[in-house]
């Protein structure tokens, strides 16, 4: 697939080179607007505003939906009021509302000024919801029906607004505003009859969000039911729009990049990597690094506080890697399951107990498996074959107690600390392998030196 | 959302010891399918084929699927021959054909037994694909049109067959069963007179794939361009099948764990956290840690290799811990945000020179500052407030000289491998955090030991 687009894309930039503008148009109709707009992405400024003309007004208004937002506002700044008017016209609601929060206040107030008062007055509705929330992804514009509608009327009012509306395969039947039930097309079109009311065949056991619901919470439930829109109702239930499968699986896709990056320890930004500056990727990526450079102070001040030890066995300094790159595998291993676990709802914080229970026994099984291997590792490599003398059965033992128990710790530890913390409302991907190396660090530290000094008297 | 499903849980608890089974069916036919199953799971075996049983026909079938295989092997082993054919006969094929994939052999033949001809044959079809491919995830239920149909006769079509379909709202239009466009139901609702031809209002910019897609290329098609389904076609073109929104999705979310799980050390299983036994955990863990484990002994060796240095400067093993964290942090950083890029398909291999640069940049800028903070830190702090005198200007220099080294390669490293892993084919996943830390970890105490030997003159 990406090498295909690759090629359409070479001999797209070939026409225009060649200012073969005819060609041009027909292969960019053969496209889909998401290539379209990726196409222009990557074009130079004044080439998109060419290219936007010559497409025709439907393709060029679903194209312009998919754009990135600087590309979006250099259209603008070029267009007449006319072009912007009726570019504006071919937008769903939603997605003028987007567009209005994504653009600088001069450019938002001529998009004010273009739009049809409807329109106006449904953007500035979704605007008042707070951002991330079910009431900011939704549009206004959706097909609603009466309990006592027939199916034939039904089919009738879908034929003569459904132009408008974002999707009309589910409709939403109200009762004084209240949402009552749905029906599909599906079942309007599969109904016996014409006559049948639409109160006999519509589905009751509705899941419904508030404005106020998270998106994040929203785009879950969307995945978890595979639904195609999701009704949004106030605090009375009285329908106020609705949210479409594709607006969600956005926001999936944005809250999945969301937890990868917080686990790698890098802060969350809304642009992509390679349209994210220098300094922007500077601001992501320094404070985490900032705050376990420092919070490594303690595992420094550990080393420090057993120096006589090490000085007396030097040879004791050549495990510290290992035990701290086991410790901080094993811990991420962890809390990343458990966090994927939490984050796709499939481990709650009642299952605390069960989780505990699971990772002591694995944990172990783990530990007394790689302390075997490492016992048997140690001797037969850095003992008789690169003939370190220094090392004896006793400090043998000591590093691979120490792995032991740094193993178990490490995935309790791995396992429990983001359980805890979606209790307490934080992100759970916080707690991933950054912030939890850097405990399990100082854990297997102190256990290791607590160890070598018992068993070796040092 | 998922206290009021608590509730619920905990009432039909109640009614099931009490054996209220008629409270129990009213209560189960306002619930979602799929949070009947997940209530399933949760339950005895013999309970389940008892609230199995008192669903109304449809709403059973649609639970069936949502169930996870071992309780759909309970209830099958459970059921009369006329209750599987029961079952069977309202399930859509590709729903079938998944459930005959999880079963063992002895139910297979019984459920093969019980379907009818045209399902069994088209069960046999799809599972000759390969597993994990287009053709495996594809259903052979669409609705089909012919391009000199007009619109009355399509919606007439859509009527009488949309019953056995997955989905109506998108029918291809075939020709000698070659896909030449497609029309969706809301162009033929809206198509201004019934006897508008097909072929004038289908679309002919078709995104198909063929059976042998690999599903993670299907399943990003539709997160791309929001396709409700995605017609599959053999390699003459010819319509075969299509693939539903809603198995993209469930192939999305496991494909995203799957990377999470690889980027947390971790090889990838089926089954969720908490239904994984013992035994599952430990073989999904073991094999990276014990591979990270052992090649530990290269920074072993390399600490033994400079242990006249250590001895001579014991300071030197306080800052071992912060190098090597600081440096895998910052090498994770790089591979986790390049490997979501890759996933997303917002980097290609072509753009390996624009990352390169990019991470240079950054990582010089990360590295200085992080090294300035280092130096006044361990001056500050390690010398001056904790009286440690066997650290001097050099030495404090020698560290963050590394710091700053050590940062640059792991940055560099970190974005890098994944690009290359996937340009050779490798799942860059494989390339996260646990990985380049054991590189990261032995670079770092090489630049370390060298420039400490130099500078201070061991």
């Amino acid at each position: 697939m990406t090498e295909r687009f690759e090629l359409v894309e070479k001999a797209l930039i070939t026409m225009l080179e060649e200012k073969n503008y005819g060609a041009l148009r027909e292969l960019m109709k053969t496209m889909n607007p998401v290539d379209i707009a990726t196409l222009f992405s990557q074009l130079q400024d004044q080439k998109i505003a060419l290219l936007f003309r010559l497409l025709p007004k439907e393709l060029a208004a679903e194209t312009f939906v998919e754009m990135e937002p600087e590309d979006q506002e250099l259209l603008i700044r070029g267009f007449s009021d006319n072009e912007l008017k009726e570019v504006l016209s071919e937008l769903y609601v939603d997605d003028a509302a987007d567009l209005v929060e994504e653009m600088p206040a001069n450019v938002v107030r001529r998009i004010l000024r273009q739009a049809d008062p409807q329109m106006r007055l449904s953007i500035n509705q979704i605007l008042r919801y707070p951002e991330n929330s079910a009431g900011s992804m939704m549009t206004t514009e959706y097909v609603s029906l009466k309990p006592d509608m027939t199916v034939g009327e039904s089919i009738l009012r879908i034929r003569r607004q459904g132009v408008d509306k974002e999707t009309i395969y589910t409709c939403y039947v109200t009762k004084d505003r209240t949402l009552v039930g749905l029906v599909t097309v599906k079942d309007l079109l599969l109904a016996e009859d014409d006559d049948v009311l639409v109160e006999d065949i519509m589905l009751t056991n509705l899941i419904s969000v508030t404005t106020h619901a998270d998106q994040e919470e929203v785009a879950r439930l969307f995945s978890k039911y595979n639904f195609l829109a999701l009704p949004v109702v106030d605090r009375e239930n009285r329908m106020v729009g609705i949210v479409t499968f594709d607006d969600a699986m956005d926001v999936l896709e944005e809250e999945t990049t969301e937890d990868i990056e917080l686990m790698g320890g890098v802060l969350p930004s809304e642009k992509t990597y390679l349209r994210s500056g220098i300094w922007e990727l500077f601001k992501s990526r320094i404070p985490w690094l900032m705050l376990l450079m420092v919070s490594a102070t303690f595992t420094g001040m550990i080393i420090s506080s057993f120096e006589a030890a090490l000085a007396a066995q030097v040879a004791l300094t050549a495990f510290i890697p290992m035990l701290m790159g086991t410790g901080g595998n094993a811990g991420s291993q962890s809390s990343v399951t458990v966090i994927r676990a939490l984050s796709l709802d499939e481990v709650r914080f009642s299952d605390l107990p069960k989780v505990l229970w699971k990772e002591i026994r694995v944990s172990v099984l783990c530990g007394v498996v790689l302390s075997l291997v490492c016992f048997a590792k140690i001797w037969l490599v850095d003992r008789m074959l690169f003939g370190n003398t220094q090392i004896t059965l006793l400090m043998d033992g000591a590093v691979c107690l120490a792995l032991l128990v740094t193993v178990v710790a490490a995935k309790i530890v791995g396992a429990i600390l983001p359980i805890i913390a979606k209790r307490v409302k934080l992100d759970p991907a916080v707690m991933a392998s950054p912030f939890i190396t850097t405990i399990v660090d100082a854990l297997s530290l102190l256990v290791y030196f607590l160890f070598a000094k018992t068993l070796l008297k040092l």
